[in-house]
């Protein structure tokens, strides 16, 4: 590998992990955003998508780069491949954040509503799984990333369980249906987000084995247990 | 460019448009299992799901094979960056019809609820956009790929349309909120696919002209206006 080469995969590896820090930022921000009625934290997470968005094209960009310049193969080019579909999750991950943002900035304008205190640990546990995917990806390390699989299991049982309260609320105070439904949104935005970070934990693993794990659940399963 | 390239990058538009016409018939048949509460027809979908997902394997592999033998660069190099992030899209599409035929299996096992009349017309134009998107794909249509853009706002329409409707249902007939609350997640992945949609192109316009314009909902306006 050429001292170029690894330069320009050195920087990728740092804008990337810049993003997911930016993005892992945005999500704690949006549930606290919800959870305080804060206009103005939604809308400094919803206008600091545009400095997401930008990094997402830089490392899309870089990748391109790194593609047309050191032409690589085998490993090198399952890196590179790697790098492009985590910066698509992390974007989407982005746009999430700003989905929950909206939909607290709606709870503002209509009556109170209790938010599910299993929403925060919910919080926890994704921004957990980000994190962790990250690191995964950052040292190649696929037990780590087998741990993030792992991970999501709880958070789809949070979520189970947020969104039972939340009918209950419903059917208890038809009044509070709206928003309601705003909160069983954002509850299915975290899960989605965490959903995000399970992609990356499988690239990481197809990065290293070589081995496409997408989609083959019991290969997963197995692996994670 | 030579033919062995030319050969290869055929092979990769032939497959590509074979996911697209598989995720098309997913998505019709997931609102139609939904509508017709018709489990067998869910289940068939959901099943089918695996071979989209190795044609998403595979178009992502021949992406990969693409950039390892060939080594393009520039336009034919944004070419291969498009095709893999569209084969994601189109994927991420065969899972939201997965996870609408859950929720038509869900809404089977509970009392009868009418399923909005506009979530057919919202299916139709959600369908319609994949297909055009793919066309401009194909083509390199600028134009329609931006006319796609346009179809997007047809779709939330649609969808903001239906969810008040929801809401009402929950408010007079509180009995219904569970499965008013599965009509609701099914609009929204429907909703989603259609923002796949335009994802893709999105990335068509960024092929062909070689500007990124995701995230750049301005300039769509003003290129689709």
């Amino acid at each position: 590998m050429t001292k170029h080469f690894q330069h320009d995969l050195d920087n990728l590896r740092r804008d990337t992990l810049a993003l997911a820090s930016s993005v892992e930022e945005a999500i704690y921000g949006a549930i606290q955003a919800l959870q305080a009625r804060n206009i103005a934290l939604a809308q400094q997470v919803i206008s600091g998508d545009d400095a997401i968005d930008s990094l997402e094209n830089q490392v899309g960009n870089e990748c391109l780069k790194i593609l047309a310049l050191h032409q690589p193969v085998a490993s090198d080019l399952r890196m590179i491949a790697t790098a492009l579909m985590i910066n698509t999750d992390l974007e989407r991950m982005g746009d999430l954040a700003v989905a929950i943002c909206e939909r607290a900035i709606v709870l503002v304008g209509g009556p109170t509503i209790e938010v599910p205190i299993k929403l925060q640990r919910m919080t926890d546990s994704t921004t957990n799984m980000v994190r962790q995917a990250l690191d995964s990806f950052s040292h190649l390390d696929v037990r780590l990333a087998e741990r993030v699989c792992q991970l999501d299991d709880e958070v789809d049982r949070y979520n189970a369980e947020i969104i039972q309260e939340l009918v209950e609320t419903m059917r208890l105070k038809p009044e509070l249906i709206e928003p309601a439904l705003s909160l069983f949104s954002a509850t299915r935005h975290l899960e989605r987000i965490a959903d995000h970070a399970t992609n990356i934990a499988e690239n990481v693993i197809y990065l290293v084995d070589g081995e496409i794990v997408r989609h083959r659940h019991n290969l997963i399963e197995k692996r994670c247990s």
